[in-house]
């Protein structure tokens, strides 16, 4: 499909809209980038505009929540097995309006002239998710109407649009109590890794100290990370071992229907 | 406000209901209670209909999910501090449509006809909260249009409609990780209690047995619960230590920013 007829496609959902999407719904994704003890967010800017917000858009009738949010990012990270998790709703009644998101700026951005009784002014009940992915695997990418997409440091982020900030500082919260419930990291680290780099990888999301006695003697007890017979050499009388995901106990916690606790 | 005045405010909410309620919206919410090492759930019937359902209904444009979920389980349960959690948003697109909801049966439960192209034979996206409480405080109330509003035990469940059945499952799984990270009991157990009684909550919830030393030396170690100088007597050679909540401990761990692990 060229750009001009995803222009008039977008067009004709805009003005008929409510024949294809649910009114008063929307997702928003907070796809959180792991790399090296950083963690990263990504955003993207509409073109002639100047804050930022997260991937994000409306629901088909035809189509879950989870579809919707998944068609979306997939479309700008060209990532197809990235997992999203729903984590909150966010329905402040005055959201859309608070934003300032006037029909004088949709036009600014696309071109394209709307009342203000338009349903894209109503307010929006917006559905979020979050994921968590090796941020170097990502290609972000545009699309009509976006002027820029790409990742933030987690720490310094830019002018967010909507309730955004809030969003993304809840997903962060979320992603907290996910991973002691779900076993992350298969996607994050390379095949073989050293303790002190899975350590690194969930002080970095829980962002605390954690104790890594402790902490590998449980990861080890649970059958889920195997010690090699192979160290790693790193320098003078610095060799540490490395270790693998044992992935058959890995999947099979992933889709252990019990709740688990790591 | 007398039942005749109620039918008529809803009737013109049923005819003009999108100036007052989002489209395509609506809130359910899991009361779980517990009493005794028994898990029950909140369930209502409407009058001359054979399934059963959850409280919920639809969102004014004015207030949060949050709010509506709150405002629609008060008027159920008459408790005024019910702690309600979001825990998952329901979106198969042909969730109201499967539950065979049409304008015949509605007119039957209600005297209202309406068309199908009716917005609310439209699909709702449903919003699901849960909540957990002492089932003996609750009075469960009906309401126009309810012939029975009243505790189903969790393992026997009467026919349900819509997916509410998989939305009870759901929240039960949100409770065991919930539990893991608040504290629970203020409301549940006396003010004094046996390390037994607060064990049978948790493995009650958990549905699982949990080594009864490993969890009270946590509780202790986190500060939350205390042992009195006082024995309850049940019998010969039987008299456990009452303990009680540091309830300043348990707020502040309910109202913690961070992510607590229990």
């Amino acid at each position: 499909m060229d750009e001009l007829e995803l222009r008039k496609i977008m067009e004709d959902q805009v003005m008929d809209g409510l024949k294809y999407f649910y009114r008063n719904i929307s997702v928003d994704s907070v796809i959180i980038g792991y790399h090296e003890k950083e963690l990263k967010v990504l955003l993207q800017r509409p073109q002639n505009f100047q804050k930022w917000g997260l991937p994000g858009g409306y629901v088909f009738k035809t189509e879950t929540v989870d579809d919707a949010a998944f068609r979306i990012v997939q479309y700008r990270t060209q990532l197809d097995n990235l997992f999203l998790h729903q984590f909150k709703v966010f329905s402040n009644p005055d959201r859309v309006k608070d934003a300032g998101f006037t029909p004088e700026i949709y036009s600014k951005i696309t071109g394209i002239k709307i009342d203000d009784d338009h349903w894209m002014f109503d307010n929006f009940v917006s559905i979020a998710f979050f994921a968590l992915t090796e941020f170097s695997l990502v290609q972000p990418t545009g699309s009509a109407y976006l002027e820029e997409c790409c990742w933030w440091d987690i720490n310094n982020l830019p002018e967010l649009l909507f309730d955004h900030a809030d969003i993304i500082k809840e997903a962060l919260k979320a992603l907290k109590i996910f991973i002691h419930h779900h076993p992350i990291g298969y996607e994050l680290l390379p095949e073989k890794f050293t303790l002190p780099e899975l350590h690194s990888l969930y002080e970095t999301i829980l962002n605390k100290k954690l104790d890594i006695r402790n902490f590998t003697k449980k990861l080890v007890s649970m059958d889920l990370i195997t010690k090699l017979d192979e160290q790693r050499n790193i320098g003078a009388h610095r060799s540490p071992y490395l270790y693998m995901f044992n992935k058959e106990r890995y999947d099979q916690l992933i889709n252990e229907e019990e709740v688990i606790v790591i």
